[in-house]
């Protein structure tokens, strides 16, 4: 069995690993740093059932704003490719990522319309960001805290049927204010925990060649949502992050220590290793 | 039924007629102005059967390095989204497109990788452009001379069989240098043909507020290609654009006069209404 990580290392031989490291990829354009980040949900698995289409529009901008700002950028526009089912879902579509981009200082600025047997939507995110405020996934350094903002797993616990969370599932809101204050007071390294912590930590860690000790105690928790959620879950948009320990607090982020970046290259928690899963599309065949 | 001229008038409802107007979006980044294009292709509608997947990277990233030309901008680079119905299919696909954005100047700079029942690729272009060189739909004046670049049809008639002309639908070439020889030059509105001659010649009549007269004999054909296949087949990316007689000719840039702009609103091909069809997603309900 294969996963996106495995087919991304084929990708990585090919374009080259700093084109795949991160969410996003930056270009610069005469004085300036281009964000750009793009990303494909499916209705079968990306959206729940129950969903309004006004939501899987806002939901599609979200993921990819929530990519812009973990790199420390300020979201500028946002194109939509819609693969539609039905053609009169493109209203709704269309409104729920306008209002997302509008909520979020971006302008949702064009995209393309085509037939699709199953509702395919490919959003496209471009933000500007500066030299030194510019976040990946490279920059934790042993010694560093790792923290969460949000609370972690309430996407999680709404997929399992708890309804108080049904909202954070299908309108997510992505840390675009957060991602932005973080980068401006330096923190190391940066990415959104859109597939889960654990699996987010594994990807700071190849990236930054770290390893973490977090402890499950220090999980900020919402009401009804167990660390395992928190820890493996994914579909939240908070933001994973490392700085140094001089660098809390940063006004206006709320966010919680979780644990320390060490040089072991292992993701531990409480002492114990941390499963390497979390949300990730899987295939059943063999590359 | 519906085709997707009509979706996009709802979604130009929503976000702006004049984001919806052209293939390319530009917007301001500090002194530079950005231009960005997406667009989804599907292996049952886009892809002829008996393309490589090297082929099928390739013309993804074709299609949309061919709007970003088709605005007089530089193109700079291209995310790759992919919905894979098998997973080795990526290196191929990601060769393609790599190879097609190296020829054309572009740097294929990352994207997504997901699962499909169908093969869906989306790609996204960034460019460059000045002020002066920008390009729209809607520069269009009556009393200019319309024109194409190379001989449309061919890719067209490939789809009918046409062994000769595959390379031309599978492995398309953008007109990258062309348009931007074309947009320094001072035309006044540029798009591509993809959509065929008819369809594209109603896109700027409608955004110009212009219409066209042309004439059946002064499409230029390459050998085995009818004026019809000319006119109405899609697939081909050579560029539609006006201009004013002074211009031509433009070193570097083969191009033919089909016709004149004219103040009527109606696109006339020898003096008879031009069918509007073309290239075109459509769907059987009713939106």
């Amino acid at each position: 069995m294969v996963d996106d990580r495995d087919l991304l290392k084929v990708v990585s031989g090919i374009i080259g690993e700093e084109r795949t490291s991160d969410d996003c990829c930056m270009i610069k354009v005469g004085d300036d740093n281009i964000i750009l980040s793009t990303d494909m949900l499916h209705e079968s698995t990306d959206f729940p059932r129950g969903m309004t289409d006004w939501q899987i529009g806002w939901m599609s901008a979200a993921v990819t704003l929530s990519d812009v700002a973990s790199c420390g950028a300020v979201p500028l526009a946002l194109l939509l490719a819609a693969g539609l089912d039905e053609p009169e879902r493109i209203s709704g579509i269309t409104a729920g990522a306008k209002d997302c981009c509008e909520r979020f200082g971006a302008e949702l600025a064009g995209g393309d319309i085509d037939f699709h047997s199953e509702l395919t939507i490919v959003t496209t995110g471009i933000g500007r960001v500066e030299d030194e405020y510019y976040k990946t996934r490279r920059g934790a350094k042993p010694g560093d805290i790792v923290c969460v903002t949000g609370t972690p797993g309430c996407a999680g616990a709404a997929l399992e049927g708890s309804e108080r969370y049904w909202k954070n599932l299908v309108e997510p809101l992505p840390a675009v204010r957060e991602g932005r204050l973080l980068a401006v007071a330096g923190v190391s390294s940066m990415m959104d925990v859109s597939d889960g912590i654990a699996l987010s930590l594994y990807d700071l860690s190849g990236s930054s060649c770290v390893g973490f000790e977090i402890s499950m105690d220090n999980l900020p928790l919402s009401p009804g949502v167990s660390p395992e959620m928190a820890l493996y879950s994914g579909g939240d948009f908070g933001l994973l992050f490392t700085c140094g320990r001089d660098i809390l607090p940063v006004t206006g982020v709320d966010c919680t220590v979780i644990g320390v970046v060490t040089d072991s290259g292992e993701v531990l928690c409480d002492g114990v290793l941390v499963e390497r899963r979390g949300y990730s599309h899987r295939w059943m065949e063999e590359i």
